[in-house]
């Protein structure tokens, strides 16, 4: 049985501070959110865990591994090198989804994220870690997605195609089988899953298939991070490419 | 009339890389393109141009103002500093559509993007700056989101409502005024528009609400560039923030 | 004649901030610090200007082609995105220590460094381009550095030499030569130098092998800017490499 | 008794990869080099170690409490996003002059620094840690620098006087302290040092004086970290400023 620890991290405040005094430049706020996700990434990652830039002010992360001690430096790190600071809010649970709200409550019961007073919140409990198999990954991607669009539809229609299917994926994934979906870049989408036998997989690439007409292909792993099992579901996806099959799980 | 110079921003190689000689570790992969991502928006953002994450691996930019050793200089700067390289296809249209398939094609026939001896391709033609209103850029954010969803549900439901929203008016947009509409973090989306009235806006913004049940509001900018274009928008948008309207156009 | 334009670049009311409330992490400090550093090399260099670390708080830059609307871009920009802010001072002369002196000046007459009221101060001139030989620029290097010494002391002791003469080299072109020498990293000194002729690198060279035993070459290059100039002296060093001299002048 | 960890960070075939094919645009040396910089002091800092920029293309670390593990990891990361490696040597020892020798020696006996088919070497022991004060940090700083020197002198003879004083300093701490100093910004020198008495840094602030005519000033700490140590000696080094004195021991 998985036991996701999922962190929230929410920028405080951070709708007001870009109109403040005037609307800030564009490229100064993309250039800042991406810098900041990628601190946080390195930083998570360098412990196995996994973040995910989701609306950039607003991020989740699967931070099996990680201790209240660790949170705190991330926390301490960014306000001394960034303009704006981060509220995190973290929980465990078997279930992906209940975890994040968890998290989320936590962060929220302290104030709105465009409470100027609210400023770094940190709470939540971290998961024992049982050395087992507390994380599920699956790493879907778009079956043959530089022949079918990179190289044959202009770059915006390529685009839409992944959207479409994110979209219908993540949406698919939350209410059907309680799993977190994340667009990656390129033409990936990483899911943080409970445990969820072939079936399950099946349903939602063939739910996404007949709804927006993209064909997804899925490598399944699991491990006591989200690095560990990342990996796996990575291995099962190049399976997927090598022998031309649409689910594979690891081992 | 609009005439907006558009950029496809394609990294070389990029899918068959991330697993050579096997698969990279996620977190790096995350940090190196949001990284890229900034650089390549601080270098087309202190020229006043926009440029936007989009799969990331396929970045579109707006352009206006900048002429081939600009973009010569972007690409050179990115190879002395990164473990990949880009390919750039510049064109210039009244049409943003228009504009992104020229720039696509350009890359496109030099070979596929997962083509190893297709590197740093250069091609295509700037605009003559008119001086004028070139440049067309609409900024939608979602109503009271943080009300709504940010400070309600947990994370990753609020981000369900803003993506199915975004996913919802980058097709429409596509299809039914021709223009290039991206998700730039929080609930913000821009758009680049050709020249479009206040009944298109209107239209699209109740698509959405239609179909997705998420109520978006939009400031409307246009100006010689995307910068100037863009805090059009955004000071238009604080009009409608302060005013509890839907749809201001600048000036 | 050369007319070289520098910028002083220094972090408004740095060395309070960074002890307040208590000291912050060093690691973060040193982070910050480079990475500020590294955003101010990008936005100069491409527009052909050189920037120098320094004391990172004080950043010396060649800004050559770049005028006053360019420097407050890169004030609002870093303001956007970093806890401290800069101010800028410019100003250009045939002398670049006179150049410098200027620029100071125009930052110090604002009121200390570590004045908290004194924020983005932005003064100066800037040069008119002649399109001529503007920037002069010299780049020393160790004669075998890696032979001598990185392959054979620890790397302390290797450090130690390069930094010695680094020492010598920049005191006595400061006085003898009115130039500002400065480490860019490995065994590399770059020099901006007012126009000088062979004899005076000769006795630069001479001096630091007399004084502190280490046998530098140099490459001199002049152009309308600092790159341009830079790169001139880059390739006057290889010449040097190949041909196992010690001064050479570009063309 | 001091066990201080000590890492050689050196990029593997630096010198030659900036000149090929063509020497690569001096902005670009530099931003990589810092930014390089930045991520390994951000992941090394964040295990409680030290990074001192040195040379860039050689770094040192204090790295107690990080394993080879961690080593490994850092390489790979570095890897996986700069178009440069890292080897990696790692040593301990009670005197961290010498704990440096073997650390070189470790990286050096596997080849020379410009040798193109020497790659990410890792090699060497970590110290078992005692829990106790294994590693001794001084900072020192330039008394009144700001009143003294940044006010008032142009910024390049501002620093002259740091850099004469930081050469003297690493020079006189290396040969009669067995101490690695390293300057880190501002008016900061950073020394790793032994087990050392007041009148060791009495005689050292003494001979600086006397022989490059800067007044410093110093607090020193220890801890089981560079960055337990490196608190310890900026708390003490705030009581020398409140107190107007010139050494300051932690506790």
């Amino acid at each position: 049985m998985t036991n996701t620890q999922v962190t929230l991290v929410q920028i405080d405040n951070y709708g007001p501070w870009t109109v403040t005094p005037e609307p800030r430049r564009e490229a100064d706020l993309q250039t800042l959110q991406s810098r900041l996700y990628a601190d946080v990434s390195q930083f998570v990652g360098a412990r196995d865990g996994y973040v995910f830039f989701t609306r950039f002010d607003n991020m989740i992360a699967v931070t099996n591994g990680l201790d209240l001690d660790d949170h705190r430096l991330l926390q301490e790190s960014v306000g001394n090198r960034y303009p704006v600071s981060l509220s995190l809010g973290v929980a465990a649970d078997p279930d992906p989804v209940e975890a994040l709200s968890e998290a989320t409550e936590l962060v929220q019961d302290a104030g709105s994220a465009q409470d100027r007073n609210r400023r770094e919140i940190l709470g939540g409990e971290v998961a024992e870690g049982t050395g087992g198999e507390d994380v599920g990954i699956a790493h879907f991607d778009v079956n043959d997605a530089t022949g079918e669009y990179t190289d044959e539809l202009n770059a915006f229609d390529s685009f839409i195609e992944i959207e479409q299917a994110y979209a219908e994926l993540m949406r698919y994934m939350r209410t059907a089988h309680r799993s977190l979906s994340f667009f990656v870049g390129g033409d990936n989408i990483i899911a943080v899953c409970p445990e969820l036998g072939e079936d399950a997989y099946h349903d939602a690439i063939a739910h996404v298939e007949e709804d927006v007409g993209v064909a997804l292909k899925v490598g399944v792993g699991s491990g006591s991070s989200a690095h560990a099992a990342g990996m796996d579901a990575k291995h099962a996806l190049e399976i997927c490419r090598a022998e031309e099959t649409r689910i594979e799980f690891s081992r």
